[in-house]
């Protein structure tokens, strides 16, 4: 049992699927059927880390490190493009696109509002909202109450504004997610284990290699894997997991675990229909970048490796097929100030890509 | 050296200490001092997992699971009591006090938003936000745009507002989090990985342990330590962790983790100086609840562990003190409809053992 190659045929087999599984499907289905029959390119973005739980009842768990950033940027680009609906496959609480904006450390949300006509900071406001705190006084400056705070109108409540110095910029983001909600382009399904991530992938991806558009042609080549999630490499299968909490008193722990089944290879040859895959390689050894990639795509015969170092990867990426390698460089000064994302750059060339080989293949 | 009892003194005298601990304490000190200068109580509140990472170049690590919904919810009701400043070292992403209502997932923010006089659901307004997705219509209702839309006053651009419905709850929240900010009763601390956990864990509790009034009385029995955080029990102390991602040809991976360095006795015998002291025993195994909490007042000698099973703990958890247990219980209907949080009982409770605690001193 416990050789190299966990396949995928032996995973699917041996494991129960996750309990929501069907009625994810069925939800993915019916997105990828109204885009194919609109004759739509669809891609299937994949975005965060997976875990892998060392006990059922999940306390512990191994974790890839992943704040899903790179997915959730390329799929705002896939669909400012015009040309792409997206399935935005995450990490549960990873980033997402348009509200990865403001997250609880980066622009915190609560932090862009302001209170008019509140008289919180006053002895009176305090007593209403927490009687217990009616005698403290302020320690900070207190901004976001107005001057007319004492004389304010009882008939009407405090007011909740969006800051000035913030509001150009949320009303562009606001914009933009309700128009790409309001045009149906995305669709969000969430995974946290890589258990759940390797169903849910086999899953859509064999919905969209099996999709049509209204001719009856399929999506086939349409559809673009673009692999960014960070999966786990190695997992404990179900047999071999701890009922309860793993218990410490006994000195150190020691933990062995099995590869993951390797999915890229089924999905390329039986599930995707000859979709566009796209693999990512993350090193943070420079050395093993390139021959880590080209082994990828010789294993599993699909497009393209877009490779990156760990501490590099903001700004320097490199596209590796079976013919050469491209590197696509940005500022880093400009990445690092805000003004650009690499993931902009990434999407225009795979979208050019794309496009060549849909191409080949009617040509 | 692998001995269980790797203890808390060689831990700190191998390892290097985190990169901004210093400038992190002196924030804190601070913010201690005015309190304890006040007389008022100070809690310090750690909230969210710990990590372990496995390689010097972090791709992958072992995490605790917390979302850090106890420590969030009780820094509430502590605040609100009025008696307490609260230093809240938390995971970094995991739960803050008020803006844990409002997730990435649950309630999402940009959800909460409407855009008035804003025409993005005409090709009009896609051509100037979106030119590529000027020719797509609308699949969904667009319950944000407001019947005017098409005759909008054009020298005035769209406006943000939070919805009716979600209004009077973000009201409530929003004016406590600026009240609480206002009063500068709330100090937030991040951490990350374990070792991060430690070295804060051990500055800010001797910080809190020789603070003094103005009438030079320490602060002493007026604090509290609530360590809701759950860290991990095994770590891979920087010596014995590979520089690069660990490769995954070669098989199965095996990694021996060494027993992380309890700090409770420390924390307890040296540094706190007489705080008193609240541990949390998380257990999926109901049998070993008790025997182990007990296990841990009689090593640590510290005043309360509070009990809980992983999938009880919402709506039970039980304080085992020297003398006794005692089960506390909400309805679990009630906490699952979101109309109680055991955390205003464990809260409160905890205000009255503490009083009852600091007056036994000065009697």
């Amino acid at each position: 049992m416990a050789s190299t190659d966990y396949d995928a045929e032996a995973f699917f087999a041996d494991s129960d699927p996750p309990p929501k599984l069907d009625e994810e499907l069925r939800a993915a289905q019916s997105f990828i059927a109204r885009h194919a029959r609109e004759g739509r390119r669809i891609v299937l973005i994949t975005s965060g880390g997976t875990t892998v739980p060392l006990e059922k009842n999940t306390v512990r768990f191994l974790d890839n490190f992943s704040a899903g950033t790179r997915g959730a940027a390329s799929a705002e680009y896939f669909l400012r493009s015009g040309h792409y609906a997206v399935i935005f496959m995450h990490r549960q609480h990873s980033l997402q696109p348009f509200s990865r904006h403001y997250s609880h450390s980066v622009n915190p949300f609560l932090s862009l509002l302001e209170l008019q006509n509140d008289d919180v900071a006053t002895a009176k406001g305090r007593t209403e909202l927490f009687p217990s705190l009616a005698a403290m006084r302020p320690t900070q400056e207190t901004q976001h109450v107005s001057p007319q705070v004492e004389r304010r109108d009882s008939t009407q409540g405090p007011q909740i504004r969006i800051k000035t110095a913030d509001r150009a910029c949320l009303i562009t983001i606001l914009r933009s997610y309700k128009l790409i909600q309001s045009l149906g382009l995305l669709h969000n399904i969430s995974f946290t284990t890589v258990h759940d991530y390797l169903f849910l992938l086999r899953g859509v991806s064999r919905l969209m290699g099996s999709s049509e558009d209204e001719n009856n042609r399929p999506l086939g080549r349409q559809g673009m894997y673009y692999l960014a999630a960070a999966v786990s490499d190695f997992f404990l299968p179900a047999t071999e997991m701890s009922e309860h909490k793993i218990q410490s008193r006994e000195g150190s722990l020691v933990i062995e675990m099995r590869p993951v089944p390797k999915v890229l290879k089924p999905l390329v040859e039986q599930w995707s229909n000859e979709g566009f895959t796209v693999s990512f390689k993350l090193e943070t050894d420079p050395q093993l970048l390139i021959p880590k990639a080209r082994a990828a795509l010789q294993r599993y015969g699909h497009q393209l490796v877009i490779g990156n170092d760990l501490n590099r990867r903001k700004f320097e990426v490199v596209f590796v097929d079976q013919q050469d390698e491209d590197w696509l460089r940005i500022s880093q000064q400009q990445t690092e100030a805000g003004e650009r994302e690499i993931e902009e750059d990434i999407v225009d060339k795979l979208i050019a890509r794309h496009t060549e080989y849909i191409a080949k293949s009617s040509s």
